[in-house]
């Protein structure tokens, strides 16, 4: 697999599917990965925690836990599903947060992503949908409620910046306004179309080049920072070279072909013509999925940083 | 091939493309369409035209002539490309137009597509980049220019329109303002990623429901507005189903394989889950593919409606 | 006053200014007009209902029933405040329909003004938060809620709509959908400034050209629609002119010096330069008090439309 | 004059009036306060140079340069007065730079503003229609041509940052990127009406705390920054109160009335009941111009940060 990856310039954004595509290759527990399943009514909980430095080039990621949510499909709209996954992500935050936020301190949220693109204006999305507080706690703490902290936000894709690296702009904002936790929010990529929409990934170590619909050029890591980076991202495409691949497996299996790695690979870059690894897949319906997915991370989010405050009340400080 | 396209509730969007799958099947020419082919430079123009009714349920759409404007692979941002495009677009409106238009006579231009859906917001674009002069004809007729004529747009999938169907909009404003023609454009979905961006159709018989990357309801026809509508658009994705069943088509002929289709309709239906038919492929660089074709319809339909008025002049007149 | 007016071109857009205007000068109420006042415990509801004929001229508007909505100043976001003034908007649409509407009929909502002009954004933001319904009765009414009736509405002013008047789509969509009713919302200009964000008119006469903010070009209104047409405003501006006047007055009135009326006239002029009477005086924070007062409008009407299903429902079919 | 400005918080923004202001009262020249003037055919450039620290507190402004061009009044459009205002901007810019700039240096533009608030959208689109090079100097080289410098460009303002201050996220824009100058464009308030769309000042001085029409709250200059920062502004708005004083002014002269200060005072106060100074005056066809100046500066600044590169040229790279 990873060789037809390569081929195509792709990576694997989660950490559940890098697991599935190694476990399927040896058919055994990764050396160095521990995993813990929870199951709630609808959902479920996979914490994958990468601890030995040999697994790092396997898993294709860094050292660190990565929070899985997934709810059934086609029920993401569903309340009691999404009190569910509120209450999950509020708890994964904990734990990915390990003790480094006070209840005072100074959150920054950035939405990574383009408007222009729909599949990629989850992060942007999500910080329309979040709660803002820290001007009241600079301009007007009238205006705020018992147990609120500042939080600020950016959508460095939007309309505006032009000729600078996100990066470069974020990096900027942490040197000048020195919060005490980065909280991002990206789009993914998955390896099924099963997944749009419907698989929260959660994890305390940032967004590395390559990853997410974009293709983050910087990494937004502590390393890069100096503050923990919690990344949270949800996948909107699937990368079409990918689904040729399902395509052609699912019918070796079924008219009991010999499936061939490198027939296989030239057949789809025939198919995909000069676009290569450019290509995505996104249903019709991707500005609904993500208006959906941003307000519940933003909702799941808040629920974290501003724990004792009610949902109706932080949507008064949200955009 | 019909069978597959009905599997997934597709639709062939460009004359070209259904041509080569009938011709694909015969081997031979059609009955009752008529071809043919104009070299330039650089682009190539295929004029069909479906002459008898027998050939229309075998064409995929009624009677009448689909000029297709076929740009190199990756080269259409090149100028003289781009003019050999706006050229071909004047003469064939012109064609297409068939004295039905009179110097003076009231156009109206219509941008389908949604401003959300980056790949469906090439009508909206082409509205925007489009001259528009009728407002200066009633109110303030010394900014005209001699040899204009009163051109409006509207772009019915943007924001402010809610619970109404387009249609109903669109022939509340013919019956009102009385336009000689209705210039419809609309993004499509072609068969092969090479046309993304690079194949222009225009053709004098409107707008079918089933068609266009937003699946158009209504028909945009002149039996329904009674006036003659130009139809032009430009491929800005393909159907997820379609690129699977290429990939497993170049598959099996590269392994020697028998293609069948059955199976290869249940492996893309399994790949593609409960999205079925309602996946689209598109570049990541969709908006700018989008924003530079919008600008050279633009520009073709603008030297079209008002011949003599260079370039320049004309832009001023645009949004 | 109307020689003033006419200098500058201005229009009275409240009835209930143009009232205390006339009484002012003769201090007697006027004849063919009656006039109701009811006192809330926070809001002040006056309706001035124009009877004969021989009052149209006086009043500067038609014969009909015009309801005037007054908030205390800088009270506008108190929660009691809003439910009073959503209540008083429900019971005056009830008279100003006057049983002409009933339960299944259509309602098409239309939003006048123009996005880019932030003064004139009041109708927009009253389409964007108004429920919709109508699309829901076409393709999905397993969505809709027992005692729901088909609404529509579209914001004309809205980028996508050139050479074009707003009146012909209007009248386009109406004759195509057929509406039972037409609720128009617009920006308003009050001769004081203390009316900005806080005094709502409703009326069953429609709007007139020169009216409103963005100085309507046409009627909107029974006798031109063939439906009965509500037009509901606000003010958010003040014109200059008239701000320099009672700047004047003020000062002669403060300094004991006899004010003179062309005397007045041409320091205005003077000090308007060119502009004249297109100068708005409007507040540094104008985009909040639209953002408020279009959804207080939004839920007037819609708890008029939608009659028994709760502000929670209605926000769901919102855009 | 001084007290009426304090009594409505206001803030002179043109040194030219200022200026005015100070002559008008002593009918000499300034002390410590030099003047050139130059007139060119259809513009006139008055560059002002407060050189001792004594006539700060007097002028209301740093030591410094400040460049006013004034084209006469309605003929903004005029490709004449257009072609001299960028010759104009273009030498200014040289004078106001000093030679600190080199040719490979990184220049950021900043455009200051509220995309939401019409009078107050000049830098936004001053960024929209500026060249930007920076990212072809990182990505793509090949796409440059000879002579052009890197600069980028960000206009805080817009969407997407909430709960950070502007001075924040260009602090941390320059701390990362270190341009070599910074040019900030921002909208001004005027004394009087003629100058709106019609004045453009530059000064070497920054953006002070309580200037321009949004009324920065930090200073951006090069004490704060460490790099030089060229300011341009242009006239979007005159405050009511300036107005409301002028009018009152012209009527006592007018009407051979003594002018009273205090009574002046208490009667505006009066008109603008509690709004204040809050109240802004503005053309109904700000866009027009805004769109008009923003794109005249983008042209003056481009011209002197690319050197003999043509217009047509410089275009390609805008937004």
């Amino acid at each position: 697999m990873n060789e037809f990856l390569q081929q195509f310039n792709l990576h694997v954004d989660l950490a559940i599917e890098a697991r599935d595509l190694v476990r399927g290759a040896t058919g055994q527990e990764i050396q160095g990965v521990e995993e813990q399943v929870e199951k709630m009514e609808q959902i479920k909980i996979t914490t994958i925690t990468i601890k030995d430095p040999q697994a790092v080039p396997i898993m294709g990621r860094p050292l660190g836990t990565y929070v899985t949510i997934e709810s059934p499909p086609l029920k993401i709209n569903d309340p009691y599903v999404k009190d569910e996954i509120i209450q999950a992500m509020s708890k994964s935050m904990t734990i990915l947060l390990n003790n480094r936020l006070q209840p005072k301190d100074i959150v920054l949220l950035v939405g990574l992503g383009n408007w222009r693109a729909t599949a990629d204006s989850l992060g942007p999305k999500f910080i329309e949908y979040s709660p803002i507080t820290r001007h009241y706690f600079q301009h007007a703490p009238e205006a705020l409620v018992e147990g609120m902290r500042p939080v600020s936000g950016i959508a460095p894709g939007v309309l505006g910046i032009t000729g600078l690296e996100t990066f470069e702009v974020i990096k900027g904002v942490v040197d000048n306004v020195k919060p005490a936790v980065l909280v991002v929010v990206d789009a993914l990529a998955a390896q099924n179309v099963d997944r749009i929409g419907n698989t929260i990934q959660m994890s305390n170590t940032g967004i590395q080049p390559g990853g997410g619909v974009g293709n983050a050029r910087h990494s937004l890591t502590e390393q890069e920072l100096g503050i923990p980076v919690i990344a949270i991202g949800c996948p909107t495409i699937v990368n079409a070279a990918i689904i040729a691949q399902q395509a052609i497996k699912n019918f070796c299996s079924v008219s009991n072909t010999v499936f061939n790695d490198m027939f296989a690979t030239n057949s789809i870059k025939d198919t995909l013509s000069y676009f290569g690894g450019d290509l995505a897949v996104t249903p019709k319906e991707v500005d609904e999925i993500i208006e959906n997915t941003a307000r519940i991370i933003s909702m799941g989010v808040a629920s974290s940083l501003f724990p004792g405050i009610s949902r109706e009340q932080l949507e008064l400080y949200a955009t």
